[in-house]
This record gives C-alpha cells, structure tokens and sequence, in this order.
C-alpha cells in the first residue's frame, strides 16, 4: 500500500525535472539562460520583496503558492517562449496539470490544482498580481542584458511585447507604469522596434 | 530621490545571482548539480507537498517564506557543504545577511530579517520544520544518484551524516523516520561507512 507520504514525494521528486526546462530569459551576468525553477524561486520571491505593489485584498501566501507552482507543467509541456506562436501548448499544458498535481494525495493535490487553475484563470486579485510579477521579471533582465530574449524575435516591435505583458496593468498600476519606463527604454536603445 | 520600488528592485536583482552559487547536491538525473535557486524553489515547493507532516502550530506560509530567502546569503558567503568544516562561514553570512536585507525598504527588510534570523536560530515550530526540509531533500538525491554528495567525502560515516541531519527529527518525525530508512539503505548499498 502507498502511503500519503509516499505520494507525496513522488510529486517532490517529479518536480526535479523543472530544474532541466531552460526559459529564454537570461540571467543578468549574462553566462546562460534561466531554469524554470529559478525563475519560479526568483518571481516567488519578488513577490514578498513587492507585496506593497498587490492589489487590495491579495493575499500574498496564495500569490506565492500560485508562483512556486505555476510553471510545473512546463515538466511535460516545455517552456513557452513569450514571442512565439503557441499551438496546442493549452492542451498539453491541461494534460500535466492532471498527472502531476494527481501524483499528489487526493486534498493536497485538488488543493495545488484549484490554484493553478485560479492562476490560469487570472482574474483573482491574487492571480493577476502572480501574473503580473510572472510577466514583469523577463522586462528586467531583457532591459539589462543587452536586449535578452527580445533580441531572438527578429523585427519584434514595442507593440507586440506590450501587448504579450499588458495583464501587468491588471495586476499592479506601479509595476506597469515601471515596465512602461522600460519598454520606452528598449525602444530608445535598439532592443524593440517603434 | 530612491523610491521603496526602486529599492525592492534592487534586492531583486541582487538575488539574481542565487543562480549561479552551485551546490553539492546533483539533480535526480545526474546531469550536473543544483543552484542554490533551484533547492530554493525545490525545497519550498517540497513544503506545500508535505504541510501534513509539520509540527502542531506550524504556519506554512512562515515556513515557506523563510524557506525562499535561507539561503540568499550564499551570494556573497558561498555554498557551505553539509560535510564539510566551515571556518567563518556564520560571521560571513550574519554580513551577507546585513546587506543584502539591507538594499530592502526598512519595514520589509526587518521583517524577512527576523524570519531569516528565525530560520537560523532554528528553535520555532516554523524554523524547524524548514530546517527539517532543507536537510532532508538532498537526502533524497544523494540516495537517488548512487551516493551524490556523500561519495565527495572519503570515507563518510553514517553516523556522521545523521548527526549533520538529525535536526530532521525536531522538525518532523515522520520525515526523519523515512530518513532513517534511507541512511540505511545508503550503507547497504555502500554509499556511506556503517
């Protein structure tokens, strides 16, 4: 018989593998791209260092819980590069959902998957911030190393990445006003075109 | 005139070189070896998995938080190898502790301060059951990848390697008694000296 705990870290050591997903994002020396776990470390906590930037009646432990989990599925599905064409990227991402939080005892995994999902969704006060730290990360490293990932969509314009990173507006008028100040700044420097 | 963003960013960005501090523990598949943003996230994700296990009183939120910033003090202190001796590593880290919470605006770097001093002091019901995490993972993969760190000590006993780990048990009874079946199993195999 499998014990709750032994379900448990089958979940935990599934989730080494999020370690092997490489994202576009550079880190901001510049010597290689990002994991998925790192940035999902990195954008968990940026969000207790910029909880003053939440919406009201966000509740910070669920936004961090969303942000530790969020990219899981991303094991089966791949990373999801932000300025590409996504195909059945949803359906796949949906299918490990199911297998990864159904490793988990029944409550704890119906827990993680009804946030997940709440994250998806992005409606929440609490998901929209998570969503909007999630987008609002890759704007910093872009900006200081160089161009980062914009610079891998050739002719890519500030238009398009304002619209890919708009959900920000949503989820924190500070933050947003930042990335405006940003993208202003990536246009000046060659990074995106006007 | 800096403002709390531009604070709160700067202490972002710092944190970005959590990714390149590596660690001693190689992911489950071999292929190379953790970062310590990636035990960060590893462990803290490990907490959600396995809130059923935490002492009475607990606050998973606390755990969690604490166990996001534990190690950030490696990016100027290093890595401290768990079998290792380590000279002024605590003076090295109480000074990495002082600046980097330092680049916070004040309300929010005494507040992760005193959770990080929490963590160290290892004495709440919250700081053991993340100190019992942290020290149970790499068991885990040390088992998992034919030895791991251990085979980097000559000549490592398995009474050493559980006193490194016994504050497992005043953080969980249930993980250290699953760790126990794991040292064993380490000596059966020839991992670790009985």
């Amino acid at each position: 018989m499998v014990s709750g705990l032994d379900e448990a870290l089958t979940f935990v050591l599934e989730l080494d593998r999020l370690k092997s997903v490489e994202r576009r994002t550079p880190l901001l020396d510049g010597s290689r791209c990002e994991t998925d776990a790192e940035h999902s470390w990195h954008v968990a906590t940026a969000a207790l260092a910029l909880a003053d930037y939440a919406p009201a009646g966000a509740s910070l432990p669920r936004v961090i819980t969303m942000l530790l989990i969020h990219d899981i599925v991303e094991i089966d599905a791949g990373d999801t590069p932000l300025y590409e064409e996504h195909g059945d990227q949803e359906d796949r991402e949906l299918r490990a959902a199911d297998r990864l939080f159904g490793l988990l005892p029944e409550t704890r995994g119906a827990e993680l998957r009804a946030l997940w999902d709440e994250f998806e969704a992005g409606e929440s006060a609490d998901a929209r911030f998570a969503r909007a730290l999630d987008r609002f990360m890759p704007l910093l490293h872009d900006i200081r190393t160089g161009g980062g990932s914009w610079t891998r969509t050739p002719g890519l314009t500030v238009g398009a990445v304002r619209a890919r990173v708009s959900v920000i507006e949503r989820g924190s008028p500070e933050l947003w006003a930042y990335a405006q100040r940003v993208l202003d700044e990536a246009v000046e420097r060659g990074y995106l075109l006007a």
